[in-house]
């Protein structure tokens, strides 16, 4: 193996790639903040909701008023009207008595709970029996049962899901601040690769990682720029890459995976300003000839060229990268997706190498079973037929047939999800 | 309980849905199209790749010219020059010669094979030392290895992933035949509702479920129509319901939960032409008051107005509703995303119901504990503090602390994804 592999372990990738942030705020309307990472804590100005709400349809009545009525023994009380929804009763609640409110509606004063409907009987147009008693609070919201005011909605750092969009509207947020979206500027090098439009000639062959990785960066929630394609020649490179560098918070040269063409990429990255290398090289298969570095606070990556290997370094790095430069705080709730699967057969690994062996999932009677995709990482086609990924460790020297492995789901990836 | 409640079991409600289907086609460009679902049988036009290709650096021979090489007894060849990226050699491969190759490069003519760099040795610039022999078609792709012209690259159906849209690319596809994606009309009804801009009055809420559905439809494929809010008055709400019939495939009508509002979106609901119900309630825990019918082909449904009932019910069965709506084939392999965990305490649920216990995951040392969150089902905070649900199958009468469970995830509801 040539010296200048100097090849990481993918811990320590993941622990390097933590360093880079976000790089700014915008405001967004709450309709579009799914998946948007909170930039700043919200605080709740009011309380949710901000009067005493009936959660069931019924009567609203005075607890005590209820206190010892059973089915033999009902409590007797005179209805004093209607609670009309989303309007406040123009009259408070007397002793013996009850309001008709429905589930939502505002409970009049001096009411403390709601006889479900279940429980009441009719006798005349203006007087109940209630056959069961209700404690005070009884079927009711209280103000701030929701959310309190003064509390913290969200941390900066959370990512928004639907149902907290949800909360966010009923705090009467209608916009919010985010962090800005990582833009990640994507160039395709190779003299061999020509345009999706074009009919390649002889050993030319179509642009297949612009189109995934650009589709990968969507579905992790950064925006992919377009930075065009670009023979494998010094200056062209290097022009690109500073060009797309000022508009973009990293940018992805997927190169060809022959030994010139990393060359040529990490003598590029060498040109921009305070170039740091971080890493050359990852003790993984596939994905092995990756570099990462930085120029200032920008990330600047290597991916390999062959097809799968890109997509399989981007689910493992990329990922995670994406949501540091998200400004996503790191939960330990943000569990890798994974489900358990009985392995088809045994699996070969290098020690030494993390190997992630693509499977396809199939059911077999009851059993969940991994059936291993085999083929060289330049065929996108071994990704097309798996389902997930299954990860070997560094110190195992292999896996076994009828092994129960975890196989790794990626929203992206699998057709799972 | 009213009689007007015959609860039907959630896999019956699942079995009805599945009668609905797709609404239309169109043609997008390739960048948009993942998370489409393909409405055509996609056929190869062509061999991928279409020359046979080196997956390493080395050099291009014929296998035969390195049979027997060894360490200590290598073969001598003859160096006829390099092969460019992106090229045809001018010339064919002599017997006992070899071509300098990258990875990626196309093959000269009558060579089968590539010895690894890391295996030939330069006695001076045009003589080659191979310490190693290669079988024929050693590190080679073959013409159509990645996809064979001809053959079925996706059947109808079948949603794309990333790496579906560079096997697209890679074939030529620029654009691909796919099904619309249904449009849902979400109304919001109750007189006690008003937009999340106003400050609500005593006994009024800002809508919540108009963003939380909304969000729900984008994160499962569907793109959301405002239908606005509606007072629950009959005229108006009929109004709007045929309005939006007319510009969507289906209409979600999220009303408050209470008897006399269910009824009238019935009631609207049978305005429509060729009406026919099919569910009027299910027995599952929180999202009971659900009623799903059809207009012609288009499912119609009133959503329970509490807002965490309302998102359990989008998560269980609208999200099957839009696999379906999208045209999606159901596959084995589209299984329910789920992680296991161990109970935090007792939790218990009626029988002849099917609950589902919203949970949070906490990690307690090595283990993943599911902590139920517990509260009213009008409470969207219940589902804020939540990571995932737990279903409580109809025969069984609760769980038990220190019980294995598997905890249900989504891709929208859950912070893990």
């Amino acid at each position: 193996m040539p010296s200048f592999f100097k090849l990481k372990k993918s811990e320590d990738v993941l622990r390097l790639i933590e360093q880079f942030g976000p790089s700014g705020e915008e405001t967004v309307p709450l309709e579009y903040a799914l998946g948007r990472v909170v930039s700043r804590d919200v605080i709740s100005q009011e309380d949710l909701p901000h009067f005493f709400r009936s959660v069931v349809d019924g009567y609203a009545v005075r607890s005590r008023d209820t206190f010892g009525a059973s089915e033999s023994l009902p409590a007797l009380l005179t209805i004093s009207g209607e609670i009309l929804m989303g309007r406040q009763s123009p009259s408070g609640l007397s002793q013996g008595h009850a309001f008709r409110i429905a589930t939502g509606g505002m409970l009049p004063e001096n009411a403390d709970g709601v006889v479900m409907i279940e429980h009441c009987h009719l006798l005349d147009e203006q007087t109940l029996e209630v056959s069961r008693a209700i404690s005070p609070l009884e079927n009711v919201i209280q103000p701030g049962d929701d959310f309190k005011k003064g509390g913290t909605v969200f941390k900066r750092g959370h990512k928004l899901r639907v149902q907290d969009l949800g909360l966010l509207a009923g705090l009467g947020r209608r916009q919010i601040r985010v962090y800005r979206k990582p833009r990640v500027a994507i160039i395709s090098t190779g003299d061999e690769i020509v345009s999706v439009s074009e009919h390649p000639g002889p050993g030319q062959v179509r642009d297949i990682n612009r189109y995934t990785l650009a589709a990968f960066c969507r579905s992790v929630g950064a925006e992919p720029v377009n930075a065009g394609r670009c023979p494998d020649h010094f200056e062209d490179l290097k022009t690109r890459l500073h060009k797309s560098l000022a508009r973009a918070e990293t940018v992805w040269i997927s190169g060809g995976s022959s030994v010139g063409t990393r060359d040529l990429t990490l003598k590029v990255f060498e040109t921009l300003q305070d170039f740091e290398l971080l890493v050359h090289g990852i003790s993984i298969s596939p994905g092995k000839p990756t570099i990462i570095g930085k120029s200032g606070t920008k990330p600047v990556v290597g991916l390999p060229g062959h097809v799968a290997s890109a997509l399989v370094v981007a689910d493992v790095f990329m990922g995670p990268l994406i949501q540091c430069l998200s400004g996503r705080t790191r939960s330990p709730e943000n569990f890798q997706l994974e489900v358990e699967a009985v392995l088809s057969r045994n699996v070969e690994s290098a020690t030494g190498r993390e190997d992630y062996v693509r499977v396809k999932l199939v059911h077999q009677k009851d059993v969940l079973v991994a059936r291993p995709v085999f083929g060289k990482s330049g065929l996108i086609s071994t990704l097309v037929e798996s389902d997930g990924l299954i990860r070997i460790d560094l110190n195992t020297e292999g896996l076994y047939e009828g092994q129960k492995v975890k196989v790794r789901l990626s929203p992206h990836l699998s057709s799972s999800v």
